[in-house]
């Protein structure tokens, strides 16, 4: 452990460990392992380990395939669509990615959709897998509970439904855009809870209009998209893309993940591999990128603002701080995660070794 | 001529006339009338013949290219690069849409950017293409002029730059997003102005933050993005994929096109088709879309909304209206248009015949 945190290997094998205690196979557990810890590592905390007690409770009701044979059912040059067989959501969409890069090799451009998958963590993670390949990636998924209501509408038809884009660069940070197409994301909404605090109005409201500011008082609260009409068209049109197209939940046919835990989610993303050696010299564009994002930053600025942030910029850093220093977890949830591993007889984050 | 409106071909014909003595080879001349008026068919008023003016005084200048020789840059299976050779951008993206829908025949999934294009109307026209052969039609473009700034800058380097997803339904309208990422555009601002009215806050802001409600004043104003940091991530993200993946104008290469009509634009754009055909059963992907649009449509409602809406089906409405009645154009518009046709020696609308 780190003087101020948790190391990421050490948080990676704590939950490969849980993982295994509940019946994933090693190399599975350590794929999510890996995953997961890199949602910490990343800042995306509301996807990280914090989910770790909601994934044991769906994989013993049963809601998991944990011996799952995944499988093409279709499959062109420049698409497939992999069925997960109701597998852990990370382990369908890295083989997603795997399969859309080593297309994108050959095409210059690949899609790959799933069905019956589940929920995978951030979205950026997997966008960023094709980017670590000198592509430019993109993913959409439907999310895994519908919190919010078509435009002027009452019935939860529609989820959080995320786009990622992760874009290289040379001497820059790379661009990545990692959102919800609502204005927050019930992984927040968790951390608020966590922490403690109350959700700012204009997050979520209730049928009458009224914003609730509870994170422990969200039944039945339809969270607001973003930009009105046009986050709903966005919400939806995501949907159809990582869902719809796939054969895939989406509407009412997505399920309460957050309610019911036992029954197959067949969730859909979908992955788009862009290869950017495809359309010229990869230096030549990475050098645009960086020329873009200086350019960006190093405008002029509104009053009372001290930065100006490109998508994913702060991830990164908060990425390298974590390298550094470990990995900063809330105590709450670091106590959280200690009676989860006394229950399940693994060992604690402070017993898990950092190698 | 209709009793009420414009007919579609008499439109047509007179754009043609029009882009006819300007220079444009005739075979040209019909297929940029032909998207220019569909631009009105369907809805899309500040992309169709209103522009025929702004065009006009970019052909005259320099700043467009009567006859180009368009040819492929870069070209894998699942892609390409299109250089425009700066022609008429409606003529670029037509033949890039036909492009992409002949690669996702082979491929399954085809992207096809381009370069040195220029504005080519209302990206929902390009998303189309694939929709009318059983693709999903995915379109991104770089705007015609940069009218924002990076979230919390103030240097005018990014533009409204937007997005249309098409989709195709069995029974019910296809669903047809075509959103600027920006809150509102300069169409809706002129309408104001011209009503008299002001704009509501969150529309623009001065370089102070405070917000600009007269619609007389924009002068500098900053078009405010949707969703805050999202939307401008999404804005930089367009670009990024329509610009500068083609290495075509991003940020500060872009042009101020409403100021400067002499100079090449290097537009770019860029469309993704996604063959239905690949991923199952068309007619069964095609009623599900056609479930989905029934479930949103026939919800329960807010307090007060008489109708919930999919994305498109207002300009679907439309469309079929205008096909009925023909096209209702402003009386202010046909002045000016017979003010056009006058000084360029070609019928006016009322003298141009239908078939």
């Amino acid at each position: 452990m780190n003087a101020n945190g948790v190391s990421f290997n050490q948080l990676k094998h704590f939950i490969s460990n849980a993982m295994i205690k509940l019946g994933l196979p090693p190399d599975d557990a350590l794929k999510v392992g890996h995953i997961m810890a890199e949602a910490d590592l990343q800042g995306s905390d509301g996807h990280g380990v914090i989910r770790l007690p909601s994934y044991a409770k769906r994989i013993k009701a049963g809601g998991i395939n944990l011996n799952p044979s995944m499988k093409l059912v279709k499959e062109k040059a420049g698409m497939a669509i992999l069925d997960g067989d109701n597998a852990m959501g990370h382990l369908v969409m890295k083989r997603a990615a795997e399969i859309a890069i080593e297309k994108a090799r050959n095409c210059g451009v690949a899609w790959v959709g799933s069905r019956f998958s589940n929920h995978a963590g951030p979205a950026s993670i997997y966008a960023r897998m094709p980017m670590e390949k000198n592509m430019i990636g993109i993913y959409f998924a439907v999310g895994g509970a519908n919190h919010t209501s078509p435009w002027g509408g009452l019935d939860m038809l529609l989820s959080t439904n995320p786009i990622a884009i992760a874009v290289p660069a040379k001497n820059e940070p790379p661009m990545v855009l990692d959102m919800a197409t609502t204005v927050t994301s019930y992984g927040k909404i968790k951390v608020k809870a966590q922490k403690g605090e109350s959700m700012p109005e204009g997050w979520m409201i209730d049928e009458n209009g009224a914003p609730i500011t509870d994170p422990h008082k969200t039944d039945g609260g339809i969270m607001l998209p973003i930009g009105g009409y046009k986050g709903y068209g966005l919400q939806l049109m995501v949907g159809v893309l990582a869902g719809t197209l796939n054969a895939a939940a989406m509407g009412s046919s997505v399920i309460d993940g957050n309610a019911d835990f036992s029954t197959r989610s067949n969730t859909g993303q979908a992955i788009l591999a862009i290869d950017l050696d495809a359309f010229g010299d990869v230096d030549e564009f990475k050098l645009r990128i960086d020329q873009l994002s200086r350019e960006m930053r190093d405008g002029k600025r509104m009053p009372n603002v001290k930065r100006i942030w490109l998508p994913g910029e702060q991830s990164y850093e908060k990425r390298k701080t974590y390298e550094r220093d470990g990995i900063d977890l809330h105590p709450n949830l670091i106590a959280q995660l200690d009676e989860f591993a006394q229950a399940h007889q693994i060992p604690t984050l402070s017993q898990t070794p950092s190698s």
